[in-house]
């Protein structure tokens, strides 16, 4: 039987990679607060730790929004998804010391460039998956997927034409593999799926420990 | 002004990934015959160096159809590619000192995922970038990607699916990395866009040597 995927996720290109890997989620997305459960780490909290805090609060959102209430009220879309499993992620780029998310504007994503180029960073994806059966939370995983990633160099040219773009300025790290800025990036030392944003061998091995084999997923 | 992109190759997921990355090329697949090109190279030709000679054969085979030959004619859409860069691709999985190209059927895929799982293959992808300004053919690059592929352990359920997809029949090394087949690759070294088919860093490495820069294919 087809185990049901729901994506806790706006992100494109997170749907994009579990649709090229044979799965058409349903997308729910969480309105957690990332800033207040940051803030409620506390400063010693690790990288690893920071990205799979993150996406387990985005998973568990999701996954309360489906399980019915004390009432039995759940989430209007939910009632086909009573058994399912939900997946949350964040990704962050670790770099000189620093755990780094979108930036947001051109300066910000021209200057992180400036340093970034030539040099190598770890994009660290943190991943919930949260098993629902009949209409209950009765499991979960949770992991951190790391790559190492080695920026090129683009020239002045290429790189003012890229920020133009738009397109790094809403990305974890200021970059993107699967999108123009693949032309920069020289190589990986990881899984290239988890640098997109959803590791899908991490969310095999995590699926696998809730009881759910990836071809249950294809239908 | 932009420079137009001509890919020498029947490859939707090179396709795909040049779209990914901001450019839309013309389509021309070349006619070579692969298997005579790697007879005549012998039994001592490197895996580098038969990838390369087979992308150098797809792209001189599509921009001797662009170029007019000596009563003028030339290739019938060609006419608006006289000054264009065209670029041929052959990718190649080097495992247990064996170079492997497609298995075409589902018993040599299954036989080839029951030795590679668990252990490691090198995705070699052969790149040749032609010049063609005025018509002619001015220059050229040519270069190898290598990426070290682990490959993971799908289950015997999972295998058979994916199997059954028919997915890896079709593709160098019986897997792909940005498809079904990205859930049973715990890892890469090297760029993933080079095992899916092109590598962006390197094409942008060998455009360089042919004086284009990757802004000027954006357009």
């Amino acid at each position: 039987m087809t185990t049901r995927l729901v994506l806790g996720s706006a992100s494109p290109a997170r749907l994009a990679v579990l649709r090229s890997a044979g799965v058409e989620p349903l997308v729910q997305v969480s309105g957690v607060d990332e800033e207040s459960i940051i803030d409620s780490l506390g400063p010693g909290a690790g990288p690893e730790e920071t990205v799979i805090r993150l996406a387990q609060a985005k998973a568990h959102s999701v996954a309360n929004d489906i399980v019915p209430d004390l009432d039995g009220v759940c989430w209007a879309g939910a009632a086909d998804v009573l058994d399912c499993v939900v997946i949350g992620c964040d990704s962050m780029l670790h770099i000189a010391g620093e755990l780094q998310g979108k930036p947001l504007s051109p300066e910000v994503a021209r200057e992180r460039w400036k340093t970034m180029m030539g040099t190598t960073g770890d994009l660290l994806t943190g991943h919930c998956v949260v098993r629902v059966r009949d209409g209950a939370i009765v499991d979960e995983a949770t992991g951190c997927s790391t790559t190492r990633v080695h920026f090129g160099t683009p020239s002045e040219q290429d790189l003012e034409a890229y920020l133009a773009t738009g397109e790094p300025l809403e990305v974890a790290g200021a970059f993107t593999l699967d999108g123009l800025g693949g032309w920069f990036i020289d190589r990986i030392e990881g899984d290239p799926s988890s640098v997109i944003g959803i590791g899908l061998p991490l969310v095999r091995e995590l699926l696998g420990k809730v009881g759910v084999t990836v071809s249950d997923l294809w239908g």
